[in-house]
């Protein structure tokens, strides 16, 4: 891995996506400066650069809810980043599954840890 | 809809994760500004703002390859937008179905439009 591929903004920092491997839902977006980025790599686990607080910040040191770095992409303007992960619990703060919890039109969304339900739902189907 | 949820940074900018509703692989990260998230929502097709050219950018216009807006969501901290597209063609500019083709390790990934690939291999398997 060539860490000078990726191209970090005027602040250091690069958007990193975060996407449940199994699932493949979008569980948050968050941004990551080269010291977060090299963490991340080092223990296979996500570190990001928290804007607000202005300090590293490894997800789920103080709630537990981890995330297993499976698999790390970037796109064609290596300005932007993908972290496939396998959560040890919530990406939110609020406790919800995945940040990405609210609709525009104003309605909750509630995703499903389970890619595979459908197979479930065909179970059903075949059993009838 | 309330656009007045959605927290734009300093340069007016919201990022904007693409997602194929189908697939469910992200195809892109992009930015959004409040006039292209309002020609998003009204003409149910992504519109960006372009960093680079500083005007906005109706996704396909040129190349035909237009994503068709299935629905929108924003996240916690309301300052990071998902969008679930139908997309008429290649998210890329060089032509690849997502942009992050790129794994970290410098292997290429090619992302698959077809969701449901596993109930073919599934097809397979209880046809031998």
């Amino acid at each position: 891995m060539n860490l000078a591929n990726i191209r970090f903004d005027e602040k250091g920092l690069v958007p990193a996506i975060v996407q449940d491997a199994q699932s493949k839902e979008v569980l948050m977006l968050a941004y990551m400066n080269e010291e977060s980025l090299k963490k991340s790599l080092e223990t296979g686990e996500t570190w990001f650069y928290s804007r607000s607080r202005g300090e590293l910040w490894h997800k789920g040191a103080t709630s537990g809810n981890t995330q297993r770095i499976v698999e790390m992409r970037y796109d064609c303007d290596s300005d932007a980043l993908l972290v496939l992960v396998e959560p040890a619990g919530p990406a939110c703060h609020t406790g919800s599954y995945s940040c990405f919890s609210n609709r525009i039109n104003g309605e909750k969304y509630e995703a499903s840890p389970n890619r595979f339900a459908i197979i479930n739902t065909l179970e059903e189907i075949i059993a009838k």
